[in-house]
């Protein structure tokens, strides 16, 4: 018998929340027609068997519906807290249609899929498995769907299991896979419905359809405890600035969200910094006068949030590495016996004169780095440079030239830390383990009702768990044209934070002040048992775009 | 009005549980006179007027005692979860004796004593901190209080105040510290009482009478909290060893309660490293060997736990060091000016033969670390070795090697994490909070019993709150004489790891099984509310070792 951990003992035992209109027998209510959220003629004809179809809600039925269905679920991209959740609600309501119904997930991701390698999931073997985090019932994966040969070989394999539809739970680039892959199968008449499901951590998937991806939740809620005992550990030391860097590539929401729970003294939003066409100086002079005016008043220690993806955000450096890519790709070999100093004047002497200037201003580590160390693609490991390190050895030394011009007169030490691993797995919080089963729920209900190329939805998630309401959203409704490795794709729209947004000028609003003064928060770990208002409540992010 | 968090605002409202004998009036119960556990002539002449005083056990009384007293309380040295806890059990409990009492806090650590800086503890005041985590209601410090001047100048703020007695909340050093005082004041018959409090998170400040240091329970769970989750990301993606630095230098008890808890594939335990002499590289062929006995068996992924002192209980490197110390002291500035080839040749020519072929075993970084960096002292700074990435880049180099040799077919790749400060301060655990309430509360009594030079104890903690025994252990007995900076001191003898008590051979008998298969535990996020087993359960450590 596997040991398990009292709180997975206890917490096996909850029974996730459905809305009132997934409890029992479902009607389909249907919207109009939808459209494409941009490049609608192009979006047509690439999925002119998926395009246009409306939205759907699910309302309480007075007849149970009886489908007959196996039905196959996928895992695909990073861990997000929820995802055993969502299959448990798939479980679950697939057995309830008709308990003839079977479920097989596809192990390790997409691939799974393509090389045929499954396991049936059964009533034992899912029970171990409810309300707790990580993806290793089944396994995820990065393998992406979207040749034709593997749409093929898939189909063997589930018209050998008799599979009628395929849940993939993913973020924004598997759901526009599964979208294509909808689009195939209806186009070959096939039979086989793709059903999406929003997951990421980051939060960039949703729109006006889908309210929040579901992870985000309990990662944010973890990583602000961590940040949380921190900021309590720097206001108790009082002699430490902590530069903690959260994951997200793609989008500052992590870092906003945590920001709003913890009222840190900085936290940089790479969305901000892009639109106002910041260098990485200018950056560093910002955090750097925040520590200075601290240091003012005695205070030499303070806390600074940094989206994993700042680098990149940063228009001069991504003009700079963009620069690079195309000069190191073309002259790899001859570059590559060069010494260190000759590699460097190699670069500046073939750079354009801003990109040189750029790449003069950065340290020599990080120059070197962009400079030496390429993935198998040619392209610079941008997600090697350790930017909590890079910002506040900037900080230090503008703050000794401060010092010497006698504009500064504090002791700067700093601590750095980087949160992703421990947020991805932890065990879905309330919100995430109902929103999670609620979706698995609407995924069957959409492949009762025969839906194919829909992504399954949850809203008014604000609102308590009753008065959810559940359905689904044609995928390519949120799909536009966009470049990627060069070629117009039809993607997605990945959502970034809206520099209007109610969540930003929130945090815009209070930012002097948490500079200034100490005005932490301690969200402290998630609970599960205990008074609603700790137990239940959404994150900052969803409660601010959720107020009208 | 300061904003706070809702875990805060329904967590202030917690009322901590005290032991029966604790919650009305109490009566002492005095023991035999003690001895130290060594040393006693050298112990007993040191400390003349607290040396051999009995054990003191409080047990329900019938009168209840009106003491009049002003008391300080200090908090010294690093963050554990807590201790506003013990504050707030003094405060409770010196006002219970008479409610015209005063309790007043000294600032930032032991310096406020000396500086005269303190703040008035209120009713008002106290209850913003009830259940927090953090040092932040007065701060705290490393200032030793050692010398007749310091404890002088601390007299007169003592008697201005009209303060009977201060209570010293610290690790082994501060409570040595507090009963050198405590002697000196006793000696001097200034009539001020000094009562010791046992706290560290590294769980080191341990013996016969202290079951364990608060605030150990906390940190641990925060870690295993944050190891549980990484545990289940590293065997969802399958793909990363995870090697993850604990902190605690001076003991490897957090690691292995860690361990107890997760249960990942490798636990370094430095004390076993040191009595069975083992080198780095032994160390590192280890952990090698691990990684590729799970490579064989498909698994390239797993958990590693490195006790932050490991480097210096590591038998050779300990006597390298030693020697670079005397070396690098004694020729300091011609050495100084050398470059990093001649540098490392001068240390290849001057060291003994057999530290020399260690220091040419080391990795070029922490060979270059050992050579160059130094503290204010002249000291090697051991504790900017990045050990997780010193280990996993040795592994990586051994397993490389091993693949050219045929023995080793896996993928190796690593990340790495250092969890310290995400769990010092921390809002205590039920066990924590009530455990320093208690503390706080004997801490009061004793010294309404006109106690001096005790430490605040509460046993029998593996039972239910209603059995704790509370009471005193004078710090005499807990000393023995040590070298210290090249001379014998007396001080509490720090308890590391027992290699025959039960928590490690608990350890030891499942490691090999841990190893090779995944066995990991998550524990998930501390629950303050909620089933008791998972509220209210002690550590693995406290379990095993009070477990006849």
């Amino acid at each position: 018998m596997k040991e398990i951990s009292a709180l997975q003992k206890e917490r096996a035992a909850y029974q996730p929340k459905l809305p009132k209109a997934l409890m029992g027998a479902v009607k389909v209510k249907e919207g109009e027609p939808t459209q494409s959220v941009a490049n609608q003629q192009e979006i047509k004809e690439l999925f002119p068997n998926t395009y246009g179809m409306p939205l759907v809600e699910f309302v309480s039925g007075d007849k149970a519906n009886e489908a007959e269905m196996n039905v196959g679920v996928i895992l695909s991209g990073g861990q997000a807290p929820g995802g055993h959740n969502v299959i448990s609600g798939l479980f679950d309501a697939v057995k309830k249609l008709n308990p003839n119904n079977r479920l097989f997930g596809f192990l390790m991701g997409p691939g799974g899929l393509v090389d045929h390698n499954y396991v049936e999931i059964t009533s034992d073997f899912i029970d171990q498995y409810r309300n707790t985090g990580g993806f290793d019932m089944i396994g995820s994966g990065r393998t992406k769907l979207e040749k034709e040969e593997q749409f093929e070989k898939g189909l063997v394999i589930l018209r050998e299991l008799n599979i009628k539809a395929v849940v993939i739970i993913g973020g924004d680039d598997s759901n526009t896979n599964a979208c294509v892959l909808a689009e195939y199968y209806a186009a070959k008449n096939y039979g086989v419905q793709i059903i999406g499901c929003p997951k990421t951590i980051d939060g960039d998937l949703k729109n006006d359809q889908i309210e929040t991806s579901f992870g985000f939740d309990t990662a944010c809620k973890t990583y602000a405890e961590l940040i949380g005992n921190i900021e309590r550990d720097c206001n108790s030391a009082r002699k430490y600035w902590h530069f903690i860097k959260l994951m997200g590539r793609s989008a500052s929401h992590i870092a906003l969200e945590c920001a709003l729970q913890t009222q840190p003294n900085v936290c940089l939003i790479s969305e901000e910094i892009e639109k106002n066409d910041m260098t990485l100086n200018q950056v560093v002079e910002d955090i750097a006068k925040v520590v200075a005016c601290r240091a003012a008043q005695g205070d030499n220690f303070g806390v600074v949030l940094i989206p994993e993806g700042l680098i990149e955000f940063i228009p001069a450096i991504g003009r700079l590495i963009q620069e690079l890519n195309d000069l190191l790709a073309s002259h790899g070999a001859d570059y590559k016996d060069l010494d260190k100093d000759a590699q460097r004047q190699y670069i500046l002497s073939h750079l354009s004169k801003e990109n040189a200037a750029t790449f003069e201003t950065l340290p020599e580590g990080v120059a070197r780095q962009l400079s030496l160390d390429r993935d198998p693609h040619g392209n610079v490991q941008v997600s090697l440079i350790e930017t909590e390190k890079l910002l506040s050895d900037m900080v230090d030394v503008l703050l000794a030239k401060w010092a010497k011009e006698g504009k500064y007169n504090g002791a700067f030490a700093a601590q750095h830390h980087f949160f992703g691993y421990e947020g991805r797995c932890a065990a879905p919080s309330n919100f995430d383990a109902d929103y999670c089963y609620a979706l698995g729920t609407s995924a069957a209900q959409l492949i009762a009702a025969g839906k194919t190329g829909y992504m399954a939805i949850v809203k008014n998630t604000t609102a308590g768990t009753d008065e959810w309401k559940a359905g689904g959203v044609p995928i390519t409704m949120m799909m536009n044209m966009e470049k990627r490795n060069g070629e117009m794709k039809p993607v997605i729209r990945k959502a970034l934070v809206e520099l209007d947004g109610k969540p930003y000028k929130t945090f815009v609003s209070h930012r002097d002040e948490w500079a200034k003064n100490t005005c932490y928060v301690y969200p402290g770990p998630i609970q599960y048992w205990g008074p609603s208002d700790v137990c239940d409540q959404t994150t900052k992010t969803l409660q601010l775009e959720q107020t009208k």
